[in-house]
């Protein structure tokens, strides 16, 4: 598992749909549309949006506090068991617990921490998504 | 050229020697550190810390109104031509101008556009990061 990884960069938005037509404008291509979240695939990774609200009752932040948690960083693994020793990692090592790990409501396993510079990360286990060995989706 | 892509993920921290220690304490490991900067190699893109008033400098926004600017996205390309076709495709599709194409202080060509919600993504020309056909960094 390489540590250096990113696999899901998060917008928040005020409106999805918006959202979604300025990066069609921009010649990006949607993969998957879920109304609340919007998903596109990059390379080995993916990007998308979230409404503010979902963020914020996700992070456990109001929306007028999510400053750069309004955008979050999304790290992947293949099991809750990782996900929950990395959620430990990270606040071992100074991060701030914002979400204890938890069953989400789409079927996974999530948590989020805080960097020392309030950069919102999540540490997540998504059964949907297939991870090859160098810790990229696949 | 692919649309969807992001190079570079840019957080702004208030000191990159504390942000180095806590993303090392999680097994990251640097490729460059130039003091004000600090570079991490991902999967065909990059990863790094730049501080908050070099930020702030950049973009054009004071620290205090950074919010979600705190944390920028970047898409290179292979030209400055390539750059300025895209800061203007951005603006004409409702994104906000930031920072014009300007020639950087480090050899480069860069330009900052806010998207509709305020995410930031600068797009760029590094002469010396190398991009491959499908526009990820070699």
């Amino acid at each position: 598992m390489k540590a250096n990884r990113v696999t899901l960069i998060t917008l928040g938005v005020a409106d999805t749909k918006r959202a979604r037509t300025y990066y069609e404008a921009l010649g990006w291509e949607v993969e998957e549309d879920l109304g609340e979240a919007v998903f596109f695939a990059m390379n080995g990774m993916k990007f998308g949006f979230f409404t503010l609200e979902g963020l914020a009752n996700e992070t456990g932040k109001p929306v007028e506090e999510l400053r750069t948690g309004a955008m979050t960083l999304a790290q992947n693994f293949s099991s809750p068991e990782e996900v929950e020793a990395m959620f430990t990692r990270a606040v071992a090592s100074g991060g701030t617990a914002l979400a204890q790990p938890f069953k989400t409501d789409w079927g996974g396993y999530s948590s989020y921490v805080a960097d020392p510079d309030g950069h919102v990360w999540e540490y997540a286990h998504n059964p949907f998504w297939t991870l090859d060995e160098e810790g990229r989706i696949a």
